[in-house]
């Protein structure tokens, strides 16, 4: 073989520069989750077939959509396509956990999904769930901890939209459709900015539905305004109704989290999956538009007990980190050059390599990252190899720094160098 | 749907109490990793088929040793068997990396064994690799980083076993056995521990080989001692040998990198996998022999020139992090519940619930780890959550501390109890 061979399609590397800002990325993610008393889960990258394509979780009809396979002994399996799928798995086969059970969990998922800007078949996610509560307090909760998240991130200016499918429900009820296919209105509706109201509607008079009612079912749901006025006119076409009390509540205690104006309520979002059964969000990042949703999620309230589980209600949020990453990418982020090297010690001859491994070794265990040698090269090819990789700082050995246990520091930038004690360098370094 | 779905067989979850276990280690394995200056990689969780099963690689009969699928479109890939196969495609993929490419990658693989203690069909790597050097040199830093993450994991005694392939190569030749076969010598050997001379022998027959060669080249390969005994018996056996010269130095190296006490050569060593092309390493950890190596690696000359790289030398070693939780698992280390939370704040009313909230954004803010009341308990059931999660301190708030900007701190393993301002709790509780 010598044609090269590259990553499956859809699928990408993350060089040394990317992923140092990629563990950057998680490391401030799991902070902020760590910061709201969220603890973290993982489950295998694949699931039985059993469960991702169970009714009311992925579906039958999800099978095109993920990578599906059997392993030798026959057994049907999936790369898992999302992580509130095993997180809901785990809950059934650990009837015991103290609730509310707060995990987080940060991981890749697959989907065979057309590959575009920032979306990819292979992706990460961050989720934050709550299980053991059906209180808007839960709900608060995961933005509250999303949105401090995607603020330390720093990507910019973002908005979630927030509305209950109850409450789609309820209006397409009120207008005389069929209740027990509002899934399907639903999945026409998520399309809306993606195809139109023309193209919804088209969808839906090809799936059956009256279009009169259909038509009038849209127009319901197009309120816009503050949240205070949509919450006054949700209040007034359906009194009493749960979903909009808990709305209504939910935006109260964002305002004590004092994350409320980061929250935008929107009737017409209803996310594809089949899984959610309350609250829906979805996230955009303003001038990020074509990226779709950067961080989405909701409540899923039957998952566990469909997967062999008691019934227990459980909300969430997961943000996109490969979507967040090209944001990176486009505020030009990404460092160009990859280095977790503090100091390269340069031996003069190959009679010091012994010496500046010494000194490395002294160096690493006072948490300074340091290289050494490793190909034998003359003093000028190692001075080159620090300027390739940007190192500010050289230390030479030769056989008279060797004998008084000292290094010639050299400030690569300013071209200046003086003799210090190895017992020195941490304090000047650092 | 009721029946209860599990984890796919030879796979499983990391529960939160042993996740918070895994992140500290993978934690650890980083800084480590990165004080000898390397720097972070990932790749996809599956490659093409013709990179995995490429000849040499890992060859065509591994097609029923991994997870081996198509993608909608016929593709054929699999789920990486290891971290080196992807790491020397990247390097393929980017012949302008500055050489010596020093890299870390922490990350999954999936192979289709038989699952048995501390060994998963799905588990995690920590691996270290050099590109760019065919020196000693880059053997030494491998295992200095290897040796001194397994130190600072703390997972006990252990060593590393230490050989080269092209010695055993020579000794075969010696004994006049067919060279372009030495592979599957080499298979048999590396069963040595497992099945026994005897074992070993048997299939040596059955390969073909002459027995009284073969067993002459086995004794040959009987070398025990000190490092220094079994040079000098190398260095009579196989004068001016390469393999024999590097070895000698790399334990002069690893002298100087003070770990060479960690280091046993065994000439019996061999490796299973075909692309080792030098020195090969296996380490086992004292007490937990059954775990097999804990961490192992080698040299692989020839593995990014047959993905259609210019050939580069490369060395590398990695840690297998689930064996190395199953050492912590038998110590005792994972710990009985799991938290991240600092402070649970109690409201002592449904109406001070706001005030608790924005007491618990304050204090994470501050950096502490902080939880309120998602699910309308009354005080004393709040009480009990923190109890069972093992919380050494709650805040209760009610209308008077909500008036004054205070709250009740409260310890719960001394039953004791003071009203403090909410400016001063974190400094009460760090």
């Amino acid at each position: 073989m010598s044609e090269k061979i590259l990553p499956p399609r859809g699928t990408r590397d993350y060089a040394p520069e990317e992923m140092i800002l990629k563990n950057r990325m998680f490391d401030i993610i799991r902070k902020v989750y760590e910061s709201f008393g969220f603890v973290p889960l993982e489950t295998p990258a694949f699931e039985s077939w059993e469960l991702l394509g169970a009714k009311g979780s992925g579906g039958e009809e999800i099978k095109n959509e993920i990578y599906y396979f059997k392993d030798k002994s026959g057994r049907e399996l999936g790369l898992r396509f999302d992580l509130t799928a095993p997180l809901s798995r785990f809950v059934a086969n650990n009837p015991n956990l103290v609730k509310p059970f707060k995990r987080y969990q940060i991981g890749r998922a697959w989907r065979y999904d057309r590959p575009q800007a920032g979306r990819f078949r292979e992706f990460y996610q961050a989720d934050v769930d709550i299980v053991g509560s059906s209180e808007p307090e839960a709900e608060a909760e995961v933005l509250a901890a999303g949105i401090t998240a995607l603020q330390e991130l720093k990507i910019g200016e973002f908005y979630i939209k927030v509305n209950d499918r109850r409450i789609l429900d309820a209006l397409a009820v009120k207008q005389g459709l069929p209740e027990e296919r509002i899934i399907e209105i639903f999945r026409s509706v998520d399309k809306l900015e993606k195809i139109g109201e023309e193209g919804v509607m088209q969808e839906l008079k090809e799936k059956g539905f009256d279009l009169k009612k259909a038509k009038k079912f849209l127009n319901e749901t197009n309120i816009s305004g503050t949240n205070d006025k949509i919450l006054a006119k949700l209040k007034k076409e359906l009194p009493k109704n749960d979903a909009v009390t808990k709305l209504e509540k939910l935006i109260f205690l964002l305002e004590k989290y004092k994350v409320a104006d980061k929250v935008k309520l929107d009737i017409k979002i209803a996310r594809g999956l089949d899984y959610y059964t309350g609250p829906v969000f979805e996230t955009i990042a303003v001038g990020n538009e074509d990226l779709g949703s950067i961080a989405s999620g909701g409540r899923f309230d039957k998952l566990i007990g469909l997967y062999g589980g008691t019934d227990t209600p459980a909300t969430g949020f997961s943000l996109g980190a490969d979507r967040i990453f090209e944001i990176y990418k486009r505020q030009g982020k990404v460092p160009k050059r990859a280095n977790s090297t503090e100091l390269i010690i340069v031996n003069v001859t190959e009679e010091t390599l012994d010496y500046a491994i010494e000194v490395s070794q002294k160096l690493r265990r006072q948490g300074i990252n340091a290289e050494t040698n490793l190909l034998k090269r003359n003093m000028k090819k190692q001075l080159d190899y620090a300027n390739s990789k940007g190192i500010k700082y050289v230390a030479i050995v030769g056989e008279n720094e060797k004998a008084k246990g000292t290094v010639t520091l050299k400030n690569m930038e300013k071209n200046e160098q003086k003799e210090v004690k190895v017992d020195d360098l941490t304090s000047i370094l650092t």
